[in-house]
Formats: C-alpha cells, structure tokens, sequence
C-alpha cells in the first residue's frame, strides 16, 4: 500500500478528483507520517514538508517551475524523484502570448481610447503574418507557441541549450549565439524556467541588440529580466513595449516602478493557470508508473534545473 | 489593346503595382473614354464612374462588398462582369476575430486597469479551448475563422444560406434554424455580406436566443445588427458584450450611444485592410483570364448581390 499527502492550496479539489480515480493500492492521507511516499503539491509547501517525510520516495509538482526544490536543494541526497507539471500549459501559454500580441498589432487599448474620446481613427493596424518571434526556451511550452505562431504566418527562431526538438521553430541558437538570435525580431517571449544559466538573459545587451519596435514578453520566471535594464530600455525607447506574466518579487511591491510604466503591460502570474483536472491527469498517468516499478514522466533533472 | 481605368483613393500605388506587372495588351488611361472597357477601384467610385464608361465589360472592386453596385443597379442590364475581392481579408479577419476574443478572455482591457490602480489581480482568465464559436456566414473569409477556432480548440457552428464548403465547421444551420444556431454559443461572429437578407439578421429575438455570458463580434457590415436592438440586449445583460467593427452610418455619428457603452468595443472598420499588393495578384489572376477569354474569378452574383 502507497501514502500519498496532498500539500496543496486546493487539497479537498485534488482529494476529490484523486479519490474518484480509485487508484489500486493507494492510500491518501492528511498526516505527516514517517511512511508517507508520495507527495503532490506546490513546490512551497513540499519544501516545507521535506523534513517529515522521510520515507518520501516520489513527489509530483503542481507547477512546471520547481525552483523552491532546487538550489539550494532542501533535502540533502536528493533521495527522491520529483516530477514537475509539463503538457498542460502550451495551450493556455500560446493564447497569452497570441493574446498580447493581437492586441499589441491591433492597437486594441488604443482603439479603447479612441472610443472614449469619441475619435473615429481608421488608420493602419498591423498583422502578426511575415513577422519574426524569437523564443527563448523551448520546452513543451515553447513548442507549442512555436506551432501557434506558424499557424498565423510567423517566421520563428529559438534559443535553446540544445534540444532542436520542434520542428516549428525554423532556426535555432545556442550558446554565444543570444545576440544573433535576438538581431531583427519584432517579438522576443521568454518561456525559460529560472536557473542559474537564465538568470537575467533579457539583459542590457539583449535588449539593445533587439530592434525599436520589438515587443518584449515574459511568461517564464521573472529572474530571467534584469528589470532596471528593461525600464531602462522602455524610457529610452530602445524597445517598443515590454508584457510580464512574471516579476522578481511576487506580488509586485507597491512602489515597483513596472505599474506606471508607459508600454509597460502587466498581468499578474495569470498566464497559464494549474488546473486541477489537468494535474490530477498528470498524477495519475505517473503512479500508474509509480505503482507498476516503471520510470516516471516528467522528471526534474536536479543539476539542470528543469 | 484592352484599356483600364484605375477609379481609386490609391490610384497611383495601384498604377505602379499594375505597370510593374507589365501585361499583355493592356493600357492604362486616365480619362473615362468610351473604349475603356475595364475598370479597378472601389465600389463608390466605380459606380460614380459607370455612366461614362460605356463599353465596359469587367469590373474588379478593391472590396469584398459590393453594395453601391447592386440594389438599385447603377447600370441596367448589368452588362458588364463585377469581380470583387476574395481570399484575402480571411487572414486578417481571423487575426481581429481572435484577437478580441482573447482580450475577452484573458481581460486585457481589464487588467490595464488594475495595474493603472496597482492591483495585483490574480483571479482567474478565461480560455478559448471548449468554447463554441458561431459564424453568420461562412465564404472565404468565414472559413479562415473557422479554421483558425478550431485550431484553439473551439466547436465551430456556421449559419449559412445554403453551402456547406468548410470542413472546419462541425455543424451547418440554415433558413429557419437561426435561434436554433444561436443557442448556447459563446461567441457570435458576424461575417455576412450586405443583402436584403442579412438585413438586421442580428435582431432582439436572435440577441434572446444567446446565453448571458455571449460576446457579438461584427466585421460584416453595419446594418446586419439592429442597432437599438444591441444596445437594449446590452444594457439589460442579455449578452455579456460586443465588438465592432462596422456600422449602419460610417463614420459612427458623434452622438451615436455606441461610443460610450459599457462592454460594446468598437473599431473603426480597420479589422481587414485592403492591401494594393494583395489586390493587385487578384486583378492580375483575372486580367489574364480575361486576355484569354477565359470565366473569370470571385464574380459577383448580381442577384444575390455577393
């Protein structure tokens, strides 16, 4: 018989969905217990729980950033395997982005003060076909807005540590080759997970290297911005706009100056929600495996960070 | 020698594109003489023009609605072949269509304001996936909405008169199925071309028949939407909101209620654009048919007046 603690905000939704799977030989339980071997949870709440789980053998993450569990590793051994969230969040990542972009092209804020000022403005808005996007990561995720932005006539490049995987991307850069990746992009979106590898990438340099009119979004982790080099940018029109999912600190302290930053649009780590049912498929499909002695999906490589 | 007259607001940039195309047989003139016998340009100006041009034997339009042209018939007999403008907005039209369906969902209009008020607003956002879209008619234009919602992941219902041409569309409704078509929807689009028929086609019962939570989107033209009809439905919360982009009076006069109600977004006929460089590969597909002899594409049904 397997132990499994749900360490969720949302635990009696992931118990109920959970129970209805009536999984063979499985166990849920509400205790920290010297037999518990499966934890599914945010990585905030695994990482305070670590300590009273020592039989713990496998825990599968809410979320696809799982940097709380990471550097510096809570657990020592790193005696367990984590899986983290992948599959789920391409679809509602490429309708943010697309979403921005649209608006961005289509003026669809200007168009709204337009309308409030009365002002019948039929002058030209833009179209995302012929245009270039530059992914930085392209992981699941990546993947999928890759496929996205080809289906609207986008001509799209990626900046991976290798992986060449998706065949919509049409030209892939690696290593030293950030600046080149960045050279004639109209849009740059940043999908990395925070490692120390990604750790300020969108920095001064990237940022001068992108052209004027270069729309700058970021749904990976908000490390990945040197904020003051952005503000920097934006003030300074060396890029056009900026949209952030994600910030450094979270929620964004009152006095941060992103919230009144002309071209500036922010949302608020709404880009791509955890949906219960889509994790608990997740889970599930995994202790499956779990269950059977098999490897698991979805395995957080712990050097890597991802 | 076959001679053309260019009757448009961009004459000179289509005379240039038609020059570079250096085609067999034919003159470009300035004059309205009688031995033009074809004509380029918009509808208004062609039917300004018609009266002077008595040999003419094709017009091409710069649009895809026709309606100066047709009802009443500037020209008796309708002695000469009206071509209009296809198979080229649909890229355009499903860049807007997705566009405010997207800044629908994902509350974009909203969020500018909650970071104008420095409110971290992480409640949740809509998706596209598992809605139904229905499209008020369905010719090239309504077949690239279609595909490109099902691409999102939508259910796509069409209202047409009687064709049934696009695979992307899961279920067709015609003649007396209007409120039928209408139930349930999430989204309705209108794309119908201007005709008696389409005449306020977007009336108070077909407002009744959708759900609360609906979102009217019109690119067709102006006076398939009762006016008076929509804003009742949107005051009283019959539908959630509505996006437009044309109208029964264009420009919208000053005093029209449209601009300043809540939920109804308007756009200033700008959704799809005609671009001289996508007009002119039409003009030319056809010039050469008609050197030849040949039918030629995208011809105006005079009687069904599209």
């Amino acid at each position: 018989m397997h132990k499994l603690i749900i360490l969720s905000e949302y635990e009696k939704k992931y118990q109920a969905l959970i129970e209805k799977a009536q999984l063979p030989n499985l166990q849920i339980t509400g205790l920290l217990a010297n037999d518990v071997d499966i934890a599914i949870g945010e990585p905030t709440r695994i990482k305070a729980a670590l300590a009273y789980l020592p039989a713990l053998k496998w825990a599968q993450s809410l979320w696809a950033g799982v940097e709380p569990l990471l550097d510096p590793a809570p657990r020592s051994g790193r005696d367990y395997v984590l899986t983290n969230a992948r599959g789920v969040f391409g679809g509602l990542m490429s309708e943010y982005v697309l979403g921005y972009l649209l608006a961005h092209e289509r003026r669809i804020l200007q168009m709204a003060e337009d309308q409030k000022n009365k002002r019948w403005n039929d002058s030209d808005t833009g179209t995302l076909r012929g245009k270039t996007i530059g992914l930085l990561g392209v992981g699941s995720i990546g993947a999928d807005v890759a496929r996205t932005a080809k289906f609207f006539g986008m001509t799209v490049r990626g900046y991976t540590f290798s992986s060449e995987a998706s065949s919509d991307v049409d030209r892939y850069y690696h290593g030293n080759d950030l600046l080149e990746f960045a050279k004639g992009l109209d849009y740059l979106v940043n999908i990395l997970p925070n490692t120390k590898d990604t750790h300020k990438i969108i920095n001064a340099d990237l940022l001068a290297a992108l052209p004027p009119h270069a729309l700058v979004i970021n749904v990976g982790r908000g490390p990945a911005v040197d904020e003051a080099a952005l503000l920097e940018a934006l003030s300074r029109q060396k890029v056009a706009g900026a949209v952030l999912d994600v910030y450094e600190k979270e929620p964004l302290p009152q006095d941060h100056p992103f919230w009144s930053t002309p071209n500036l649009h922010m949302t608020f780590h709404t880009a791509a929600l955890s949906l219960p049912e889509d994790l608990t498929r997740i889970f599930i499909e995994n202790y499956n495996l779990y269950n059977e002695g098999k490897p698991l999906k979805y395995q957080v490589d712990f050097e890597k960070g991802y």
